[in-house]
């Protein structure tokens, strides 16, 4: 299974790539928390006395921290090094490496792995999905990559609170109407939707990228809002 | 990355576990498919004349046919030889082996892993969220797995066309009522939501299993109705 | 009312011409109902030992049969000789007997009296519409007669499902198009959706019937809704 | 069918029933209507020189009338005799002698035969669901009735409008939450449903009137807005 | 604050203009409620002994009534004076001379006011707006004020109902359709929308005008459907 | 009219007591803006070179700027001095001076006058609502408000998302709970939902005023979505 090490690999060098991103508050108690079985499903809120406090859990399911392979334990570290904390969907999945794994080979594929889509493209699928969805760990996870990626702020707000109010080029426009419709409702899409694509200049295998993001991120909010998870406050200033 | 080894292996089990399906029509030209790269989105109606011809490729992008890896290979054959054909989700997959693998192994952990929901109630789920979303494919192939787990036709037939007349046990009901919301509207589950499944029965660890199952669907739902998947003709037979 | 004497006729023409029905399990007992007063809501279930039985009442509601009139008494006893059993919908009606001679009368004459529309197309309707209100009993005996009149069995699955993946004609396509949005939001309906049906070859006399059919099944499906109304067993095997 | 006779006769007492119809303005151009085929489908607008016209034809369908039976040419000189007029459904069917008679068999079996509901329950039911289905001619001819029956103008405008607004009893207000849940959303309702009713005090007999009305309503209201009927202009006068 | 006060004096020339509006029964109550602190919210029905009383408070909240200003001391006697009661909603906003200030003043800027738009189109939008939200108050006082403006009984009726079935101008539709969709999905309105109405004809001012009216009785409609606001029994009859 | 200059020097206060704004990037080419009429509908981006440019106008509308009164001339100066800009949508309204002042005073009288909702809870209330209906504009804006008001920069952001995923009180769960609702379906807010905001400890007055916010926010969510109404961009930066 080589290529699944390919896509690790892949987010690897990402996590190199991610720009801007300050050594990180809420990192150490994070790393501890992947040593200590007991405390994992905390994470520590950055801000110092905040008017309602915001130190819950990971999720709101108590699941017993499980054996992470060398291989995780190493991803771990890396994001610790490189971000300065452990994405919190990452720390939920750790109750199990075998979900652990597969989650991050999917997702390191899909939004990392090459395409005809731009990295910015797929995260700004992620946001629109996720604002229709009004998934809380998304919007504010995905929400700070559209604003590093973009460079620009205000795109990562729009995106979040209605895309339809961003400026954005008519190829992205379309993608967006394609991703959300999906969203919304899966059932009636038909090949006039695909011809859209195709006729604002996506490829085929753009059309299967397009769905397989907007796809996955249907998932993804769904099993963070089944479980209640918490974004890593770090992501709130990042790229502001 | 042992783990996703082991996916892959659950995964065959199970296809030798699948009762009753019959060494299947379709079965020599999805093994021709496999070997010729030109005909490979091409699967052929078992019907004989059809008022309505089906025979479309598998889905509706042009994605030529990617080289799989030895395992990958191994793994259709299983399928052929144990189910008689290659579920068309694994065809489209095809084109790119990472993808098909990550997909594999993703959905092998979830619906044949350890649980405690049982197969037939993780195909419940699929059922109940792709009426939902009304996907053709996930219905259809999903819709012939509850028919044979549960050896009743008719709970399979119920769950396709609204769950809520299915004459199932309250714990799962509880366990649709859940997956159902998710998919619907989940920004709107929340504690209570999670307490009505804890006091049906389940675990926290099964609250995270029925919600990972209802993302998934609500995944893949989105990238068969996105691509207009079609699933093989040989499950609307199965298990009638 | 010679009329509604000859609307019963066109009903016993149409139970000679249902094609390839077994002389059905169900029969018996559901002849016995009808002779007996006080078993007349139950309907044995066809299948032996199913892992969830099915043996439930026709309909929720405890509604003493009626005495039928000689008209009805003979034209159940055609349905039992020629369909195998009486529909499940006959029986529920049956606790009063003007209630299920005009319903008798409406039915035959919608679904199986003169049309510009074929009873195909009629049948299609039926199972659209029904399927947006995710109808238990009339997708079922409706999906039945999609797949018995057309010879596709594919065909009754995928209008059950979702009517836009079904490959019919343009004119067929407009047909549903308008019965799905009559029935989702029937008061957007203008000038512009009849245009469109004139424009896909239909008369005004067919707008009538597509609108006359579509708007039946909207009642009939509240009714078996409202009653939690069972389909008979044996519609399940139907044309498989 | 000498009970379908007997419907025709409930309907004729509930003509002469009908309270405090003035001899009514449009009647003669609708009596020359019914005897002229070319004029038939026109109904004049009762009010001199309104700011915008409403001479439209009865329905937007060109459909040419056809032979009345000797039965329904009496009921119509009937609803002449005693309304004044006749309503203009009854001039869209008679396109159709069969049709007109199903109709009016249906119609006056339930809404003016015996029942545990009053006349006036199954107009206000009627009201509720045309009011959430938006349609015109059934908002204004059952509104007229709501007016009628209760003598409570209010009471008609307030069901037209929103039901939930109207001061009528606990068992009313359950009757109508009942008959609209099933009318927005019928694949929903279930034994809970039922149950609500019971304890409002209403039989297993009464549920199936609500929900033969709401569903006969629910057929209505798509014929009349598939048609664009439109009322008689003498109901907005009726009863305020 | 001169522009207040004239927003005020156009209000009164309003209340001069209104056409042929009774001396009204309701009227002495409402004065001596104006005079009486303790009885202020309550408004006596007009019909005598009606199947279901009507003479609910004004409002469903127990507010005592404020201190009114001179100016809408006098403004409350002006209206007495030419409507023959003083509408309920300014009764309801009466426990506050601010809140009633500027809302007499908002809404006498839009609905009286220079506009583009004719009093009678404001109107319109009101009632097509309160009919989406199903506004009691609103559609029974501005469905008056449509049956008055347009001298046209049954455009009132019809915007109630449905405001697709009103024969009006294309202009007046477009002016309608966005309105309602701005009510419906207002973030789903763009540049295309606003280029539907200039193609009628609409100028940019014309453009806010009609979205501040449409905005407005978003607004109004749910001050008065959270407080339970009834309308005065007088519209009920006017114009008829 | 002394009540409402009250209101306009309760809004002075606010503007003084905002805390943290520094003296503001855009507010020199506003303050120019404010004097050239022909300019007075843009205002210039803040931020250096964004990816996607962000100089838009202030609304999408070809309004010239109307004559402010010298009250509302000093209003957007003390708007200037104090926040170093003039919030956007009084630019919107500044085509017409009686416009401008009756929002104003209608405003300010809501958010800054007295009231049993402290201006947090009432800020809370407009980003609930202004969410629900995905305003641009006012998410921006307001969200900006409650991260100041209550120095809890997550608060402002899942309101924005969610108001469900926050960690207030049972009491402002219910307030936002009831705005949503008022919101999503004005018409089916009833004396229950009033009730469940009793029970969480509102007076009658604050139940009026919950309503009156979410009414209002209904309001301008309409209002800027119908004009593409575009926020200054230094509320992006504020209190994060």
């Amino acid at each position: 299974m080589a290529k699944a090490n390919k896509a690790i690999k892949t987010a690897d060098k990402a996590a190199n790539a991610k720009p801007g991103t300050s050594p990180a508050k809420a990192a150490p108690v994070q790393t501890k928390a992947l040593q200590s079985k007991t405390a994992m499903m905390k994470v520590a809120a950055a801000k110092a006395a905040p008017a309602v406090a915001d130190d819950a859990p990971v999720i709101a399911l108590n699941l017993p921290p499980g054996k992470l392979s060398p291989a995780m334990t190493a991803y771990f570290k890396k994001c610790q090094d490189k971000l300065g904390f452990v994405p919190n969907v990452l720390v939920a999945y750790a109750f199990d490496n075998t979900k652990l794994e597969t989650f991050v080979a999917l997702y390191n594929d899909l939004m990392l792995g090459d395409s005809g889509l731009s990295k910015l493209e797929r995260e700004m699928i992620a946001v629109a999905v996720s604002s229709h969805n009004r998934c809380y760990y998304c919007l504010t996870a995905h929400g700070a990559a559209v604003r590093q990626y973009s460079g620009n702020p205000l795109l990562g707000e729009q995106i979040v609170m209605n895309y339809r109010v961003a400026r954005i080029s008519k190829r992205q426009r379309a993608m967006l109407d394609f991703a959300v419709k999906l969203t919304a409702a899966p059932g009636s899409v038909e090949e006039g939707d695909r011809e859209r694509l195709r006729r604002a200049g996506f490829t085929d295998r753009d059309i299967w990228d397009i769905s397989a993001v907007a796809g996955f991120f249907n998932m993804s909010n769904r099993v963070a809002s089944a479980t209640d998870m918490r974004p890593n406050t770090a992501y709130h200033g990042q790229a502001r």
